[in-house]
């Protein structure tokens, strides 16, 4: 290819996880040939939501507010925090239908081998927003991967020192998956049976 | 998810062909908290490309010229014109380095189960392209599925009955193969043409 548009197209969809030459040059050529619509209203929903899209200043989640609308919620229960990786994992826990506190996403986990630690993955945030008099039970829902339990237990440290109610999710999740793949099922116990 | 401009993007994404709602999630998701100015780059080259690039007007691949940088290269021989189904497939071609003729490309093939005929397919561009008066040889390099060989079929009747020389690629056992796994078909054809 000698087309520099069609080559920074290209270019530009590679940098999407899980996208590669082949499909990159795929999309790029479904996109101009059959669905050039599409390809505009891509452009513009990525353009508006790169200029809209900000953290919840109580959960961290993405939104277009200041907070977000789970935690303007007032049916929310204030005295439940559940904390989650990312919005995906909270969005998994919505619909098993079996939860109704609020959350913290904290957007990443620990991760030594990426050099991820305690500070990075928003715990002063966390520990101050689970500080607020009002949570009493912090549940900690990240994955039952190595780095989503090593996650967890540094947390738990840090809220339990600060005289936090601190639980975990039951065990009953499958070791070694990601929260978003779960079934719903298996995520409503898992609820149910946290400890 | 209750924010429009998160769901806007994730709607949007999963008009990429192969991208599930799953993946547009994830996609979503990586752009807002690791790669905003992938977003950006991605909105841009988005814009760009629906702009700039339109069919050349000599062999309909995607060109950002009135004639694509193949057609208008003086090197290549315009007696042998090469038809192709879609741009990645003269890409291809072109990595083989094997052939120095012009490209047609048709942007589709025959395919009856989709209400795709021989008309959709730009049979009568190609078909004014080859009688030029130049072009002496048109090889037929759709691909070797039953619908790649029924538009073969049918733009070798039209062709050769305006009295150009017709051929097809070659059908054989791909190199690096044990002929323990070829299958039979290929085979068959194989033994048949010999040479």
């Amino acid at each position: 290819m000698t087309e520099p548009a069609l080559e920074g197209l290209v270019e530009a969809l590679r940098r999407l996880p899980g996208v590669g030459q082949k499909s990159a040059q795929r999309m790029a050529f479904h996109l101009l040939q059959h669905d050039r619509d599409g390809a505009r209203r891509l452009a513009g929903a990525l353009t508006h939501a790169v200029q809209q899209m900000r953290h919840c200043q109580r959960c961290h989640t993405f939104t277009e507010n200041e907070i977000c609308s789970t935690c303007s919620d007032p049916r929310r229960n204030p005295r439940l925090l559940c904390v989650v990786e990312t919005p995906a994992d909270q969005a998994a826990l919505e619909r098993s239908n079996s939860y109704l506190g609020l959350y913290f996403v904290l957007m990443g986990r620990i991760s030594p081998l990426d050099g991820v630690g305690v500070d990075a993955i928003g715990a002063a945030p966390l520990l101050e927003r689970a500080a607020d008099g009002v949570v009493e039970e912090v549940i900690l829902a990240t994955g039952f991967t190595a780095e989503g339990e090593l996650t967890a237990h540094a947390l738990a440290q840090a809220l339990k020192s600060r005289g936090l109610k601190v639980t975990r999710l039951a065990r009953g999740v499958p070791a070694g998956s990601e929260l978003e793949y779960v079934d719903l099922g298996t995520l409503a116990h898992a609820l149910g049976d946290r400890r």
